[in-house]
């Protein structure tokens, strides 16, 4: 039961992680710029780490939660469980996204349902340095505030406030994966280039994430305890 | 007394509300886009959180009453006071904004008053999903953080950018409503299509509400106890 | 010599906010619109919140002086100390902006040294409403989150974003003034037509000041007590 | 050990520091102007300050050090470690830009490797000024800040948002230093005009940070304690 509310939660912040994020990729990137994306992602997920962090952590992106898994804050059980919440939930978010643009009269200003794609402003291996880079960072930032009883209360902020950081650096080259799932759900309805493009946005965030839990183990230490209650953070109810 | 405070409270929120958040929209729509509307809305809620959350809660929008209703942290005639405030507050803000424009010398750079509106980027089904995903997220995220007493201090922040996300998504298409109040006084001056539209910025935003209501019912679970002092939130002297 | 302390932070922050917030104006105003001036003055002023609170209360703006005066947070001796001080930082802002700008290369993007100014898009009557409302929301806010001991770590952030939300709205209009101090220094040397204006930023911004304190005595409740260590806010030390 | 950790956050924080804000302008500084730059440096400023001020107080900044220098709050060895640290760390987060401007597929949009420069919008004279005035904030606040327990969880916050206002005033004059590292590793690798004027952005801010530091001793008062666990600032370790 306790499992069940947990995968809901990621289920859920995943969902609306990516509709909101990817929302305002599809109705403003061409008039708000990369301001306007960037800092959506960074408020929704500000917003969602207050809400759900008490309850599941608050991953909501497959890269935070091997990190989690590789420093021993979850079990592989709970991962798995994470993971196919987390896919899930934005599948369905693109799927809603979908729907606005293919019947709610919404024009797609990002022109491929905010899917991430590289190409125009970056080539494959710009794009594995990028994305290794900003999900480390993110990562890394996750990992260690989560693991502070003393910063529970503005753990959320800085997490939120690191992803809008990662955003305005890539969201102009490549969009801005970060976030294995975030790139599923886009690319699977928009096909094409970000379809056969996926693997890469897969893959390094995924090393990213690993890099980070290596540095927190073996250079920064990995000072993790049970976490005062209404802190956000990887699998907070374990 | 206790009352006639917190309706006050209700009735200076909301005003002050809709004066900034519409206001940058007639002020700077043009300018500044997107980005100038979701700010404004998110540091108005943001400080008035601050401000009125430990008098009444805050609430500021009858979607938000509703979903505290819902989950019984407010009493049906307390609802119905927190309502009236909201809508008069509303209506007030939006003479304020009429006169500037009307004897203030104001260029209304949103062309209807700053009223929420469909029809050129989204339609009307799009326009109830939208409004009822965003009013979803953003009750669901006060309702959470606002029952727990370690985040009373930075609840505030988590609500103003919360409301700040969901412009960010929803400015370039509607508007933005996620609030009755909001979309019911400037439509009252604006007349013609916002306000034969209003219905939709009534009932869409109040089944969102419902809706977050319903999930932390039945799903994250509705951990309500009397808050700290200081906390914003729903209902707080209650 | 407490005095002489508080009245150097008091100095030091006006001349810091002027620079700051103004200079941004000169700076960015053509290729940053609206948001640039409206974040660096809100940016900047929560920092020197944070920094100078403890010491002197930051108020840095005579109306926010006029406010803690009007609601007995400080003495009338102490008053008259605060606004010397504000004004002679205001100024000693305004020349070294007029100095980068007359001898330091910069072209100023405002044109008028950053001075508030109204005619081009709002007229006088239209301008004393503004001020009055912008400035009424920033000494509330002001007033009543600096007199909660519980929102003594956070209080900061919320006069910061309130002043940002100012800005937002009055920035495309008149500039925003909400601070007699902030607008006399730029006017004095900018002269002509901001210099004959400046006394409706001087007096408007007044009257709203008073009107905060009024609605908090009579309406909201003057909670005053002394604050907790490291809180911002009128007149800490007294 | 302690060192060797502390001299590895140093490292790592400068180069995301330089890699996060520099790479903003490379990326995005035509498109999104001032604003992203602004907010790229201070977003990732507060996240690294969560993150790594706990260990070694996150300065990231040989301006920042120096002032930690000269008020006590760090030996002369341990600044050196921290100067060294913070060089090499830029130079990495440079060379990383580089690779992805001249392998990665990426048009620098700053055209310098988003190098400091003076000449076309401020003259060297206003430089120095400018970066005086800057700095000097930057400072002060984080000497402040870090140096109240009661403000130990929000200093980072006070912080980023701080460099954030530096960044909203000067990048459209020189690109913003107030960090002689952050102005190193560009330079180095773009050569020409930026290398030749790199002395300005080192010894400028030197200044404003020393400045920052008589300020403190001599009017504010220098009221140094050991910090709380988990608060950013100077040295905590120590």
């Amino acid at each position: 039961m306790a499992d069940l509310k947990r995968f809901g939660a990621e289920f859920l912040g995943t969902l609306l992680l990516v509709f909101f994020g990817v929302g305002s990729a599809i109705a403003a990137r061409k008039e708000g710029g990369v301001v306007v994306v960037a800092l959506s992602f960074g408020f929704i997920l500000l917003a969602l780490s207050y809400m759900l962090g008490p309850i599941s952590g608050c991953h909501v992106n497959p890269a935070v939660t091997l990190g989690a898994l590789a420093t021993g804050r979850i079990s592989v059980g709970g991962a798995i469980g994470y993971w196919i919440s987390q896919f899930v939930g934005a599948i369905v978010a693109a799927l809603l996204l979908w729907v606005l643009v293919h019947s709610g009269g919404v024009t797609d200003q990002s022109g491929t349902l905010g899917a991430n794609e590289y190409g125009a402003h970056i080539n494959l291996g710009g794009t594995f340095l990028l994305e290794i880079v900003l999900t480390f960072l993110l990562v890394l930032v996750i990992l260690t505030v989560t693991s502070r009883v003393e910063q529970s209360s503005v753990a959320a902020v800085a997490i939120g406030i690191a992803i809008a950081a990662c955003h305005l650096v890539g969201v102009a080259l490549d969009g801005t994966s970060v976030n294995p799932a975030r790139s599923f759900g886009p690319a699977i309805f928009a096909g094409d280039t970000p379809l056969s493009q996926l693997w890469v946005f897969i893959v390094a965030p995924l090393i990213g994430g690993l890099l980070a839990a290596a540095v927190l183990r073996f250079v920064l230490g990995n000072a993790w305890r049970p976490q005062a209650a209404g802190a956000p953070g990887p699998d907070a109810s374990r």
